[in-house]
């Protein structure tokens, strides 16, 4: 393949697509393709509802293209999969996005063709599951007439000083000429490029960063719960254990998402296959999805301590999201203990910025608010965007409570 | 008290006790008590079995003395007790130094004495157990007539870059006159002293730094585990996953020793009793727990696909300590595994210059060997001193096998 003729195609332009098609798409002619006419609609008329790109980063260059058209795919012959790999209600790994795009991506590819994979995923699946899969669709041969790889994601949402262009970016693949054509275009979108000859090493690679944040913050979590018990000052201790050399701080959280409340489940799946019962992964996961009922436990526990009253207090939530200076409000444990919250206490509102009514729904979300409307504030999740405001709270005696 | 009338006396020395015994007694006329008439005529010898400590290392200034005869006790007024802090066979805590250790202080103590505590403990030991006994063998009221402190030990034998003066020390004493104390006498042997109001959360930031860092080579373990059961390279995921700006990078092992196998055991005991079940705590300490089992079967292994045979091919073991540059064989996972291999493996020697027959009984040590008298060498422990020999191996083709 001479390096005129590469034809990329970004497959799903969500968190993690939108932003590497965007940067490629300034380099080098780009189709950019998702499967949901009304995503494409909205990129089309520079609309992000993610709020991640603003109108001037969604315009178009070197001819390239947003479409949810199939039939356009067939000109491409470098894809790159950046679709959700999320978990099924069993905590089971559900590939039926991978699925649905390896079979459209089958149907269209040419002899010689490139395709990448970018979602997180348990070893295997890139070369076993999706190269399979493209054999069967295509009736062409893995390996042979065309060739797979894997370059895990490292997008960080609401990160600015992590993106794409900023962090080593791994490119796998097993045969040279696929890692040399696919420097090349990861090269127009990141600095720094590592190839890696075994795609199972990559993929593993990706799914345990994010354990071990996950089983991190699980711990502090676990510390925190002890200390809260305890009647011991939890920050303090911190304080105290991070004037060791090699204490890692991490703070306590709710934390949901789609990557560290799924990741473990994909790697734990594939150990178990492997005849391994992980225990430390799990125990991350396991207290991490309960923290939110503890919290709830403890915040009703609080406004009786601060002598208010669950049937007339009026109290107010900052944040919903499912972490801060993001709009994504999948897997938010801040949203899921709103909710519960809610059945509890009377008068309880919630504001988030972030949030369009778009986002969310049967909530009443404010943008703003008055302080003086509530008797009590609750800061879920901290958004840059509060800042003003909580000084402003901090300098009355409202009462004012952190999550953690 | 006054700044010339401060007798200090460190209780216990051992492998804390000792160098914080032989730096303060270099600023202060200082009594070293240990419980063993054998250590302190050893070190009256200028003798430190551990192999921490040379002869000139041992000479008394300041007309210090070493001695195991409680009644000099008397004439000191502020104790640092630094004795083991073990647990039992079923895992639950042994405070039984620490008792033994109040009982002899408590006999002696004078009015206005203190007493640091530097044994890793769980939360309150210090003022409710100590506190406690103290008071009962002395007749003395806790916080009118003497007074209680923690200072966690920050010691990590082995490595000469985080030694005592280095660190940052905490003090903790609920009363300024006590802090006050302490640190004049904390400040002749450690250069940052940060001083706290609050035992308990001292004696929880200590307690929680070992277990972090227990829970993440836990962690790896069991990642390992998973490679090597899917014949994934550990090596290279650990490589690939180190690009990321945020991974820790963490090796599997055989967590012994005296510190990480024993802290999580603490902490869990005392959240039990707070209503807290800890699973993230434990699990790692559960997989560390089992991992030479776990090295022993892929040792087997190792040996068979290397074509040797169990019951003919001469075998040596490097190292048998619980970990690098250290003598020290309590809770060592490395004899652990010798000593199960021992059972399978006929012709199985093992050589660790650390170790002289007075550490180790049944078990004939090497101190140094002949490269060609064995066809596979096994490095358990990497000693630095091991490491000329090890390149001279590498540099033939003799069967050689890192434990991870």
């Amino acid at each position: 393949m001479k390096k005129s003729l590469i034809r990329p195609c970004v497959v799903g332009l969500g968190y993690v697509g939108l932003p590497l098609f965007l940067k490629l798409q300034n380099k080098i002619s780009t189709v950019g393709y998702d499967i949901s006419d009304t995503r494409v609609k909205e990129l089309k008329f520079f609309l992000d509802v993610n709020g991640e790109f603003k109108k001037k980063d969604l315009v178009l260059k070197k001819k390239s293209l947003i479409t949810s058209d199939k039939n356009l795919l067939k000109f491409c012959n470098f894809f790159i999969v950046a679709v959700p790999t999320p978990i099924s209600k069993k905590n089971i790994p559900d590939l039926s996005h991978l699925k649905k795009s390896c079979e459209i991506i089958g149907k269209v590819i040419v002899k010689n063709s490139i395709v990448f994979f970018e979602s997180t995923v348990y070893p295997g699946v890139t070369e076993n599951f999706c190269g399979r899969l493209l054999e069967k669709k295509s009736g062409l041969k893995l390996g042979v007439d065309f060739f797979v790889g894997y370059s895990p994601e490292r997008i960080n949402p609401g990160d600015k000083k992590h993106s794409i262009g900023k962090v080593v970016k791994i490119v796998s693949a097993t045969n040279n000429n696929t890692l040399k054509v696919a420097k090349k275009i990861y090269k127009k979108v990141a600095n720094k490029i590592l190839t890696n000859k075994n795609i199972k090493e990559a993929e593993s690679a990706k799914v345990i960063e994010n354990i071990q944040r996950d089983l991190n913050i699980g711990l502090m979590n676990e510390v925190y719960k002890v200390c809260v018990n305890s009647k011991i000052n939890f920050s303090n201790v911190i304080k105290l254990a991070s004037t060791k050399w090699n204490f890692l701080k991490f703070d306590p959280g709710l934390v949901g998402g789609h990557c560290l409340p799924v990741d473990p489940y994909y790697f734990s799946n594939f150990a178990e296959k492997k005849g391994i019962k992980t225990e430390v992964i799990l125990s991350g996961r396991k207290i991490n999805n309960s923290m939110y009922l503890y919290m709830y436990n403890k915040i009703i526990k609080d406004i009786k301590n601060l002598k208010l009253n669950i049937k007339k207090s009026r109290i107010l939530v900052l944040g919903l999201t499912y972490k801060k200076n993001v709009s994504d409000i999948r897997n938010s444990f801040a949203l899921k203990l709103y909710r519960l919250l809610k059945k509890k206490i009377k008068y309880l509102e919630a504001c988030d910025p972030f949030l369009t009514k778009k986002n969310i729904k049967n909530i009443k979300v404010l943008h703003n608010f008055n302080i003086d409307d509530y008797e009590l504030i609750l800061n879920f999740v901290n958004h840059d965007l509060f800042k003003n405001k909580i000084l402003k709270i901090k300098k009355t005696n409202k009462k004012y409570l952190n999550l953690f």
